[in-house]
């Protein structure tokens, strides 16, 4: 087993809607699988509301403290879409309409038979510095400055940048996982998964409940970066339960 | 017009799971339902690791800011379940078998046959000072200490612990909203809908863009807790937009 190399992330989910119930987020679940599977670790998440004094802080909080820094929502063309003003705030750098994604979205709309608008052109509005973040579906661009990248709210355009930006994300090694499903309330093999977790320090042991048909199951997932210790420890533990 | 009156909540999701993107979090969804329907206002959530320091950390944060906080997850019977462990040490009070919560669950476990063990008992542990919130679907207590309310990370027992607590809550003016549903592009409504914000400031308006068989449309959410204010906004913005 040589070094781990462990590359961190959180993410920033802005918007009102989420915190009011409106809408059931869906981008947690998305960016938390998508970089669970290319070796980044998601170790935060927050969720503010379309406040920039929320945003700012949040931002500056998560920016220095992990690798990486997604945020998903607030980017559209509605006065309620501040999250492009309040990272360049956050950062103290000038935002101003950026030729580039100007280009790439009258190039998009043009294919459409849409036309630019005022309302349009203010998700043109991108801080000093950033690179683009192409949005194949509806144009306009998220961006990356520093280590945050600013994606959209609606699922599929952040799923869609973030197969854009995924290629230039620097990775480390992918925590692997195995999955032992008991058929048994998790309070019956507790202690026989305290004492392996004791015996195998560094595979890291979780126990997840679920109710099935109303009984009681769990599942047990075992995690390290090292594929044959987590393999060892996942058939010795299948022993240890009888399975 | 009367003063709002304005209770506030933060929720803190804890667990590896939901990070790892393994589980899809369903809570924070319902969580952020409930407390809008019954006049609580959601300002914030995080989700944070099995890792006591970041329990801790979050707990206090949260706490001293919001008039609740909601805890989901980490309260089960296996040793990566440290939850009520991290809220005594963040409140610094002792943590102890309480014997209230023990009769509870040997009541429930005796109705079903089951006994108690010491997994089991393990979710006897209360931090010393907490009320207990009833769990009618597995038996062991969430509990609730200050303005903290711990509950379970299953959905269905979060459920029944936040339907337990609710009657004991204060709450405040409830946020009511009118959703006005138009079939265009957020950005062709933007300016309408940014000069409708100018004119009713008391009035919180958001733009939420989703695609409808692959079209953007949007929903326009008009929110405020004086309904006959909200109710004029409303009809003025379907005139404006022409609905």
């Amino acid at each position: 087993m040589g070094s781990e190399r462990i590359v961190t992330a959180a993410q920033l989910v802005i918007g009102d809607e989420i915190l009011s119930g409106r809408t059931k987020d869906r981008n947690i679940g998305t960016l938390a699988e998508h970089l669970t599977n290319i070796g980044i670790r998601l170790k935060e998440v927050r969720i503010v509301p379309d406040e920039e004094i929320e945003i700012c802080s949040a931002v500056n909080a998560l920016r220095e403290r992990y690798d990486y820094l997604f945020t998903t929502g607030g980017i559209g063309p509605t006065h309620d879409d501040i999250t492009a003003e309040s990272i360049a705030k956050a950062l103290g750098v000038p935002i101003a309409i950026d030729p580039r994604a100007e280009k790439m979205m009258r190039e998009h709309y043009a294919k459409r038979g849409l036309g630019m608008t005022p309302a349009r052109l203010r998700m043109a509005r991108i801080p000093a510095g950033a690179s683009l973040v192409p949005n194949i579906l509806s144009g306009a661009p998220g961006f990356r400055i520093g280590n945050i990248i600013v994606m959209a709210g609606v699922p599929e355009i952040m799923s869609a940048m973030l197969a854009a930006v995924t290629p230039e994300l620097k990775t480390g090694d992918k925590l692997l996982s195995v999955t032992i499903a008991v058929e048994r309330p998790e309070s019956e093999v507790a202690d026989i998964l305290a004492a392996h977790q004791q015996r195998y320090r560094d595979v890291a042991m979780g126990s997840y409940p679920k109710l099935r048909d109303g009984k009681p199951v769990a599942d047990l997932v075992l995690r390290c970066a090292d594929s044959a210790r987590l393999a060892e420890a996942a058939e010795a533990l299948k022993s240890a339960l009888d399975l």
